[in-house]
């Protein structure tokens, strides 16, 4: 690639945020937006949403704003949800059990195959609607239907072992909500979602509010 | 307040998951530690390490690091954690279920003292511990016991219901799973935590690695 900008974090999350309020308001059949506009729908200022979108090289113009469709193109790209993920969801408990049932995976091109989980009384049971198989079935599992991401929602004790079968058997990407650091190889992508932290930076926002 | 730093969300998001591995590094007994220890710990970058905490005005000594129960100190002071924060979990499903047994929370301070829901074949029971009550008391217990903040995790379409009934009860601020923009006064902080963002990140980050 050549020359390249390194787009904060920060901004990527906004994005993903913009761009599901921008799909509901191009079903609305709404043809131009403003920064204010998308500001006031996902509780932003317009400066940062026009930071954000100049990022990706999407300037509105003056008086007319951003075109709806065009611009949802470009952010799906951007983010790659223009073609479909294959996911595995690992843990049958509760928390994965409210993620096989959170409605805006689907709606983003995330397509759960199947959850994994080791208690016996669950193999062979439904979650949702979606298969529950053993631990000792994810590797092939993965491999005969070309798996993409792996979600982990084990106990933090389970979850490197379960991130173990997962890198051999050459996932792309995992979505960890275990509270514990994987150990992974450079060329898989992980994310770790820790429930606390946003607990911490609630506080944070409200000790230093500008009251 | 006198000269003001904005710090980025990003650093204290950071901030809170560096004080989590410190914390551990303290009841291990370990006096000091290098930027490079922790950024091992945590998986990141030395450099990033440093920055973050030179917002905060904690700087290591070259050659022997951060004295790990000072920077603990002062990181939860930052983080508001020096304080107990009363909790309330509003709806009883997989999420709040899943949430309500998180065991990071109590570790950091975040007291749950209770689960409201609106079944009423839950009421009166009990979630991992928890009194499960009827939302129409939520208000009172509120008042009566000075809860800070208010978790949500109802369906989108009651959320902000269930938010207008936490904001008359001067609630300080709302943690919100519910994937919907919230409407609140500006004394109230609200944090959205919203699940498929970080699926996007992880995406994007697939899609955009140096390989």
């Amino acid at each position: 690639m050549g020359v390249e900008i390194k787009i904060p974090e920060a901004t990527i999350s906004r994005i993903s945020v913009y761009s599901r309020y921008l799909v509901e308001v191009e079903r609305q059949g709404i043809v131009n937006i403003s920064s204010g506009e998308i500001a006031e729908g996902v509780g932003g200022t317009p400066a940062q949403v026009r930071k954000d979108l100049a990022y990706f090289g999407a300037f509105g113009t003056r008086g007319v704003g951003y075109n709806v469709r065009l611009l949802n193109q470009e952010i799906k790209e951007i983010l790659g949800l223009s073609r479909q993920w294959d996911v595995i969801l690992i843990g049958a408990g509760n928390l994965g059990s409210a993620l096989s049932q959170y409605r805006g995976f689907r709606e983003r091109g995330f397509n759960i195959l199947a959850v994994f989980d080791n208690d016996m009384n669950k193999v062979g049971l439904k979650l949702n609607g979606l298969p529950i198989y053993a631990i000792n079935q994810m590797a092939d599992f993965i491999r005969e239907n070309k798996v993409s991401i792996g979600i982990i929602a084990v106990p933090a004790d389970y979850a490197q072992d379960v991130a173990d079968i997962l890198i051999d058997s050459e996932i792309e990407g995992i979505l960890n909500f275990a509270p514990t650091v994987l150990t992974v190889p450079e060329e898989v992508i992980v994310r770790d979602v820790d429930l606390a932290v946003n607990l911490e930076v609630l506080t944070y926002n409200i000790e230093n509010k500008d009251v």
